[in-house]
């Protein structure tokens, strides 16, 4: 779909002036070497820096594939209303001066135009288009980057800037380069399914603000992971006013969390930095997944032990190697050399030395993947050395550790797809990130089961704006475990319920006004039959007289057995949908923030990593001679939470907080739903 | 001491060749360079290379300061006596064959030589030293780097081969290089109390493998750390064994956690990858403390964002702007451009208008530093902005982002000492450790508070490898409040006791053979009167007949109030001395590993701040209106356990677990300890 936009035979330049410094005329002069016809626009000139000019994008003699809009924002409208009859299907706007600007309306207006002609619009508000590969610069920045498989999405201009010179400077290649802009039309999961598609790229570069739509962005990613890798950073972690937030799950469910969420459900790499972002994806180019552990192959102890290091902290592991290979090594390795895992050759070794044992480690079946270290002895020659480590089939990463010494030996290393870092650590970390990637995709076609509830709970939700112990029925519908309760109006009710469902019970006041009924007295636990009728007076008096609040009744609910404290819960993304949260209960959530994620919905297999990636999971499991919990329990709870969320977008935050586990079951204590 | 060494007048190559490729004959070319005398010394030529060449040290006919030796490992005790004899007082050791190759006996003659003539040595097994001042080359290593002002210590050779060649690449200046090899003579602490002094050394790089006297080294480097900053890696993290400790302490305090505590404790910066190493110096040559927050300007929004998240995230602050800022801001600055932290020049700003932004940051009382942010828009001219960054006279940072457009301006401002990163996090993470050095620092000069016991509990510990109901007796001695208690060795005295103390009493086994007591069951708690004698056999009965263990008797203690549980431990560091440890008990060490660690002797300060550190410090402090814990009772018994430390040497590992901390007071209701 997008083909014509990268791949155009006729560009038209639209706002092209021959004015030195313009934008339209940078513009210009960037397609000069592009390999298609190009023509300017403007009503005041015949031609422009060689190019033939006409007063409109209709008068052009020729199907234009790809116009580029560079004109003052209130013409927009009437350029794309231009190009929409003259049948231009691709248009890159340059302009500023939109959504950006406060001008919600001129987008809008700019977007209608493109749905009504079937125009893919980049931007508003943007820096343009390349495509190396036919030398397409459609952009107002500098020189064409090297020529290569990278493929970069940016909702930063000024970041597109600062890599073209950085890339050029170090020869890094880019296939496809898109600067984002409002993307009032075309938006970054609309660039990735086209890029999944494009046999010119083999890895997906992602700088991101923001996602124009969550779900559209998810079902994409998704897919696209499976083909090619996506590396994505986000900026802006810092989450304001996500203390204001009224349940732990609103505290703790930011919407950075949100985005790490979706990202890993995708299969998107998170690079925390820039140089992370180009170095992950440099070295998924070629590295997609680590089957095994790692071996370190080094001529220096000290940076062989920095790598070892590094791959236990990343959470990585070392090979342990076949007794063959030990042996094999021993045979020709000098006796002070190490021939366990990290190998060391000794300095005084040649490159053949280096060569065979990264041959020999190569063949042991526990390894996944090399990582070949080298310090600049005067018996190491590089280009020798890098060979050998060009004839190793299994994904392999270089510390050549130097400056000049190594420089043309890494070039050749490079034009290969074999990256070199200076530091050991940070070759580990982008190991850990393909090793991240292959664990994911594997992860991304895990059977979704769905949890089969035919509830209609809509009716308990209208017209309220929180509900406290009416969540309980709510839950109830979804086959959540709950205690048994009942709602009292009076006293003699609450003596009713409580004869029913036995001694002793808990009673809790009912009010949307109260939330945090614990804090403010508004529960008593282990209320005895004589007890019933006072306490509910009691709770009533303090709960109007002194909290002046709405009082709707009073919970009489059965005191369960205290079992271990879990936190289930869901915050309603804006972007992405239901955050679902579980953790260990009280202090774990509160002081640790010992947490996990996952947006609905989701599977079984998702519902037990959840509950298996909190540390707490060892306390669940049964410390120190403990009873186990019933972890399928809690995993029927989160996937039914996930269905109610999923059902009824009504609510957008829910807290099940405690839930109680036991050996067998568990059951929901307290619960608080806050509706839209 | 050392000035001989690095700024000799006349120098001898011991073992010096004509032949190429040989490290005698690499050492003399290495010092055609050097502004001062050199001679060869080999009994079989009268010249090498246009160097005099004489059969012995002791015949060349002039004062030696220096002796860099390169002949085989069994001639190296004969050439260090001649030039004892010789006088020469500094020998550089280039010669491997020694410890490192199972030499002990070698080693230590080669010492004792040293030590004899009051020789400073350098070596054996070492690449040599360096002094880029007067071009003193004593390496067999390659080429002598820039000149500048870091002195880098190195106990891998290699490790400076690499050095060498990145730094001469990338222009990076040093002072002093040292390769310490296996520190006969000579260590890491020597080399850091000289270039404490050393007027050509601003900061001091250090790559270790190991120490070779811990509390020598922290001695040197807490007084070395006043004067200027030193930046260390430790290599060799994993900690094989570390599970098999039979103690809390010793199973979490591993030799790496004595290494990072003791850096911290000496005020000197931990570098986690060779990165780190080199930006950490480079920035820390001007940059030394943060006073206040940091401010960002930027002309590009998403860079500035990525630069206030890791400024949040790595736990410094962003600056509040004073409103004088904000409104002097605003009156240059368009419309749409953010004046609040980070301030957002934007895209069309030209270095002008950056320049007077920075400039009026400068001047806000609550900006402590400043990140300096410039993309390669076309608007910007590099090399204007990079005169307006060196006319900030606070700390500042740049990340000019970009390859060719940036270099010449970042030439600039590194010829100033401002270290420029593409990467803002990076910048951040720099930052971070120059306020880090600045805490630090400020906290060496904390007053250390003396715990006054004149105890001797020698007695107690003497013959002893374990001691368990034993250990109260030494705690008592300490002024530790323990629990009443005695130690019955029939079912009477239990009686007895338990009368005396008062009901209900706990009663455990007391056996070296049995450590870990309630997970066996030989503990009873809360025994009534009638309980007692049947328990006493009950125990004895369990532990000897089940257990086949020793018993020693039956610890018969008062029941103490359940209280908050905390540990505090001690595992004697081979290195470094009293590693202690403080944490919550329970789950919070286990699942958490929630803990602080301090090595002795500490002050109330330091005793203070392990408290704090640890995140379960909100629940001491009384979370959701519980009552807070004595915190200065938790302090008094850390720094009693300090003292104790200090005093027994026998005492290999301690663990008082649980401490219960009540709101007045606190009492150790188990302890342990392993003698030596």
């Amino acid at each position: 779909m997008l083909d014509g936009l990268f791949n155009p035979k006729v560009v038209a330049v639209i706002g092209a002036t021959p004015k030195e410094g313009k934008v339209g005329n940078i513009l210009l002069k960037n397609l000069k070497n592009f390999r298609g016809k190009v023509y300017a626009v403007n009503p005041k000139y015949d031609e422009i820096l060689g190019f033939e000019c006409y007063p409109s994008v209709e008068e052009i003699p020729d199907n234009v594939d790809l116009a580029v809009v560079a004109v003052p924002a209130n013409v927009v409208p009437e350029v794309l209303e231009s190009c929409g009859r003259k049948g231009v299907k691709n248009v890159v706007v340059i302009t500023a001066g939109f959504k950006e600007a406060g001008n919600y309306a001129l987008e809008r207006r700019v977007a209608e135009i493109c749905r009504k002609y079937g125009i893919n619009m980049v931007g508003p508000n943007c820096l343009g288009i390349i495509n190396t590969h036919n030398d397409l610069n459609a952009t107002f920045g500098g020189v064409l980057p090297p020529k290569g498989d990278i493929a970069f999405l940016s909702q930063s201009g000024a970041f597109i800037l600062a890599v073209l010179d950085w890339a050029k400077a170090n020869d890094v290649g880019f296939s496809k380069i898109v600067s984002l802009g409002n993307k009032a039309v075309l938006d970054e999961a609309d660039f990735m399914r086209f890029l999944a598609e494009d046999e010119e790229t083999r890895v997906i570069m992602l700088y991101l603000e923001g996602v124009s739509d969550g779900r559209k962005f998810m079902e994409v990613a998704r897919e696209v992971s499976k083909v090619k890798p996506v590396i994505a950073m986000k900026s802006g972690k810092t989450e304001a006013g996500a203390k204001a937030a009224s349940s732990h799950t609103g505290s703790l469910a930011g919407s950075f969390v949100a985005y790490r969420t979706a990202f890993r459900q995708c299969g998107i790499v998170e690079a925390e930095s820039i140089e992370n972002l180009f170095e992950f994806s440099l070295v998924l180019r070629r590295i997609r997944k680590v089957d095994g552990g790692i071996a370190v192959v080094t001529n220096s102890g000290g940076p062989g032990v920095m790598a070892s290091d590094a791959i236990e902290e990343f959470g990585l592991k070392m090979a342990k190697f076949e007794s063959e290979t030990i042996e094999r090594l021993r045979e020709f390795l000098p006796p002070m050399a190490n021939v366990y895992n990290p190998v060391d050759v000794l300095g005084d070794a040649d490159a053949e030395r280096f060569g065979k044992a990264l041959k020999v480690v190569e063949k042991d079946g526990n390894v996944g993947a090399i990582i070949a270290i080298l310090t600049p002895t005067a018996q190491i020659d590089f280009s020798k050395a890098s060979e050998f480590v060009l004839s190793v089939d299994k994904p392999v990463i270089t510390c050549f550790m130097g400056g000049e010494s190594v420089r043309s030996a890494v070039d050749v290393l490079k034009r290969h797809g074999i990256v070199n870092f200076l530091d050991p650590v940070k070759a580990v970390k982008s190991l850990k990130a393909a090793s991240d990637y292959g664990r994911m995709v594997e992860r991304l076609g895990v059977h979704k089961e769905e949890i089969d509830v035919k509830a209609d709970v809509r009716p308990l939700l209208s017209g309220k704006r929180v509900l406290t112990a009416e969540s309980f029925e709510v839950l109830k519908a979804y086959g959540i475990p709950v205690p048994p309760y009942g709602i009292a109006k009076t006293a003699e009710e609450a003596l009713e319920i409580a004869d029913r469902i036995g001694y002793p019970v808990a009673m809790k006041i009912v009010s949307p006004e109260i939330l945090h009924k614990t804090d403010v007295g508004c529960v008593k636990l282990n209320v005895r039959r004589e007890e019933v009728i006072s306490m509910f007076f009691e709770l009533v008096k303090r709960a109007e007289d002194y909290l002046k609040a709405d009082v709707e009744g009073v919970l009489v609910q059965k005191m369960m057995p205290k079992g271990r404290e879990v936190i289930v819960g869901m915050k309603r993304d804006p972007q992405f949908g239901p955050l679902l949260m579980f953790g260990m209960g009280g202090i774990y959530v509160e002081v640790f923030k010992d947490v996990s994620f996952r947006i609905a919905p989701i599977g079984r297999e998702d519902a037990l990593e959840m509950v298996k990636e909190v540390k707490a999971y060892r306390i669940l499991k049964g410390v120190r001679g403990e009873k186990p919990s019933d972890i399928n329990a809690i995993v029927d709870v989160i996937l039914r939470v996930a269905k109610l969320s999923v059902d009824c977008e009504e609510i957008v935050e829910m807290d099940l907080n405690p839930v109680f586990v036991y050996e067998r079951g568990c059951c929901v204590v307290d619960a608080k739903m806050v509706l839209r």
